[in-house]
């Protein structure tokens, strides 16, 4: 087996999703994951540092490029505007993966410790786009309501859109904001 | 020592702000701070079941505090006044200990891993919100949306109360959910 295997980070999360489903997830081991990818253990810890990190990696990565977008937006750009494309960047990424996000969504959702890590993980995303937006010169406070209502929509679309095929998630991201300014306008 | 010494939950929370404020959270043992307390390690582990719970336990009485004034509301209170009610019995909680609260927020945001325990319970507040609004009948969506805001304005608004003394913390709030709207719609 050479060092480097072509998209082996791609085939160990393709096993490893395969084999939570099938076997649950703490059940499975890490090797049970490299020998259905056709890999060692070894080179699994050399692209995950642990076993949840297979489903975590590309969280990190959907962030990057959600503050990327951000960051490139028109300064004169409002903070809703500029949240947006960061919106875009992250609609687009899932929804190019859709089946593999679905599942992936259903192995976390059954899983307290994972749901919890999957909650940091978006508390994070939260964070960096307030950050991003106050380096724009937003204020810290505005900076920090408006990342936190993007991401609140954001993470309600993504559960819905998880749950039925065919839903349309950037639509779903638009209609949880417009519902939230109806929730808190309506006293 | 007679078994149960009165209050000694919070002498114990007292003497535990005092030496993380001065010999610093990682550095302070369980023993030092019963000692200070004037009671034992045995003491302790009756209240709280490891040392970070002597900073969080307070967050599960004002979960369950604000879940049952939302309870409480008029049913045919809209979702926003129903957070209110919750938002108010959380400002009055934490208005009665503001010097506490305050010097624990201090703890807390100089530590990465006490940040993110804070993070996790405020998610799961919002989470019992959400759950709460959705026994009401509030749909799924809204109900998590509504959640979200609520906390995300609470959470904000604590932040900056907690380092300005005479901040009005219900008018912080009030403010970040006015915000919030402006935000969302301005395009």
């Amino acid at each position: 087996m050479s060092r480097w295997e072509p998209d082996a980070g791609g085939r160990l999360r393709e096993a490893a999703l395969e084999l939570f489903a099938t076997t649950g997830y703490e059940a499975t081991t890490v090797a049970q994951i490299a020998a259905r990818a056709g890999l060692t253990s070894r080179t699994f810890f050399r692209h995950f540092p642990d076993k949840p990190e297979v489903l975590f990696a590309g969280s990190d990565t959907l962030e990057q490029k959600m503050v990327a977008a951000l960051r490139a937006a028109p300064l004169e750009a409002s903070p809703r505007r500029a949240l947006d494309d960061a919106l875009d960047v992250a609609v687009a990424l899932l929804s190019e993966r859709a089946d593999f996000a679905r599942r992936r969504h259903h192995v976390i959702a059954a899983n307290p410790a994972l749901l919890e890590r999957e909650t940091m993980k978006l508390a994070r995303l939260s964070t960096a786009l307030a950050t991003a937006l106050h380096e724009r010169g937003v204020g810290q406070r505005p900076a920090a309501m408006a990342a936190q209502a993007a991401v609140a929509a954001f993470g309600v679309a993504f559960d819905q859109w998880a749950r039925e095929p065919g839903a349309n998630l950037r639509r779903l991201v638009e209609e949880n904001l417009d519902l939230l300014v109806g929730l808190v306008r309506d006293k």
